[in-house]
């Protein structure tokens, strides 16, 4: 078995990437505008020579077992970038193919969520579990199931969207999906924001967060004010957590988890989020999963800034040989995957 | 490979069994009271006693690759019944050890709707699907979820109860589990006679329904009335089949599956619940699971007098070994990153 594994991250601005060894080690790591090239060709072209370049540096040549590509709306089955709304080229993006074609490694591909469940599994906090839930917070949320050990991609490969949960079935919020009362509406980071902005219009009772400029209020001066012990941005965070703990004892009923793990910038809350999300979670859990005190929930142990490619770097550990092209004419022979 | 395997569909009255071949047919049933041993042990020597006399009359001794059992509460785990309320014996009833002990045949069991799925996976309408939804519709709402060609069972055998999802966050009804909102509460045989009493209490226009005992109105007077083109009764269905195309949306973002599959008798009620269940799924259902139309909705095909047996059959062919008695599921080995 070589040694090494490849993680991608793929952003609309950004592609970072790096070599990581079967402990979670970013042995060494780079990034690319993903932004600078209209031709997905030339994109390809730049990331092979600037990951090779820190692949040739550290001694790593021939010692790549597989690449793996955490991005957005990445179909873990195609292989392919199915809508890409944030990237300069046209959809469907043959992703997965044209790495492992150009790299003569094994790639695989999966969307950010699945990628840091796969991460966690694999080098962190759910080493050992067979069975849990990744819930990133971040600007949206995400969602990467995982039941007996494999993660749900469900007949198309799109399983694992619970930030669309249905959480609010009467005047819920709009949501950026165009249907309303989404989890994701609520308990993102901007979800945070909109009850902030909700909560000071309703409302008329004094608060730090009067001081800003309700328009451009964020989540993290939410969390300031509550750490200065201001009542109304703790109550902010008691109605996020409430319906995030609602939502998680109902997602219970479907794969009987035996860990939540929470991973993103509203996760680092504490307990201002986490009593309320705990206790609601208990009110609102089905009594035969409270045996065993119910569902863990844990927080993610991956350091932020190597998360996402060491979260796709453990898919790379699973890639095989590239999916064939949808219909397409054979491909000219790979150069040998091993 | 033996032809046969036995089904035993376990409730709190009866416990009927059969002798099914490979292809579902069933070759020969028969039934004994549950409820008439007040000893497990007696329970299971009179079953083995009714099941070997049909196995012997139809030549199939020897022939039985295995046993499974449906039965509510079982646990495919421990092979145990965890809290059998309905059962005149002390819980945990550890039934697939005593039956496999017995009848020195392998033997496992699950609760009804798990077996339900997975006996349409092998014998009904989702034959060939990898990723489906089966929901029976009775007194209850139960569920068994297949991804990628096994049941979930999640870490405790507990998951796939998608009857105890929250369809309504405020003012819900009170359900049998004790809180509040379910979706068995709304879209249950006893549902749907909760909204007709509710529906005749709050409204006042004339029904066929208002010629009936209020308290002891059945689904099925509301659907003898919805036929013969009573408005109430339609008005009846129409919010019971919104309800749950709502739900499966919902569902939808959990394991994106390739169909639903509805059994039980409200499932029977044709367009009545299929034509709102089907608009309100579709307008709720997340854009990225549309293409191809989105989910399949399908209606169970096996026999009705049948389908217990053939479920809990179906089990049988899977059935490997008695498991070890009363032990915590099986520790998950530490995933080596390869």
């Amino acid at each position: 078995m070589k040694p090494y594994v490849i993680g991608i991250d793929m952003g609309g601005t950004n592609t970072v990437f790096g070599i990581v060894d079967a402990r979670g080690v970013v042995i060494a790591s780079s990034s690319i505008k993903t932004a600078k090239h209209s031709n997905f060709d030339d994109y390809i072209d730049e990331l092979y020579t600037e990951v090779m370049r820190i692949v040739t540096a550290n001694d790593a040549v021939d010692k790549i077992h597989g690449i793996g590509i955490g991005a957005p709306d990445a179909n873990y089955y195609t292989g392919e970038i199915t809508h890409g709304v944030n990237l300069p080229w046209p959809s469907p993006i043959p992703l997965a193919r044209a790495v492992s074609e150009k790299f003569g490694i094994p790639c695989a591909i999966t969307n950010d969520a699945n990628a840091a469940a796969i991460g966690e599994m694999t080098y962190g906090v759910a080493r050992g579990l067979k069975d849990f839930i990744m819930i990133t917070l971040g600007t949206g949320v995400g969602s990467g199931i995982v039941v007996n050990g494999s993660v749900v991609y469900g007949h198309d490969g799109m399983a694992g969207e619970l930030g669309h949960l249905t959480v609010k079935r009467t005047n819920g919020r709009l949501c950026g999906c165009g249907r309303t009362g989404c989890l994701e509406a609520y308990c993102s980071a901007t979800g945070v924001a909109r009850t902030a902005r909700e909560f000071l219009e309703i409302r008329t009772e004094p608060s730090l967060l009067r001081n800003l400029d309700i328009d451009t209020i964020t989540s993290k001066d939410v969390y300031d004010a509550a750490i200065k012990g201001d009542q109304l941005a703790h109550e902010i965070f008691d109605y996020t957590g409430t319906i995030l703990g609602e939502a998680m004892a109902d997602m219970t009923v479907f794969s009987s988890p035996e860990a939540f793990v929470l991973f993103g910038g509203l996760s680092k809350s504490g307990d201002l989020l986490m009593k309320p999300l705990r206790a609601a979670m208990e009110r609102s859990m089905l009594k035969i999963y409270k045996h065993d005190g119910g569902p863990k929930v844990l927080l993610s142990e991956l350091k932020e800034a190597d998360a996402a490619v060491l979260g796709a770097s453990a898919l790379g550990w699973e890639a095989k040989e590239q999916p064939a092209a949808p219909a397409a004419p054979a491909a000219p022979a790979a150069p040998a995957a091993n």
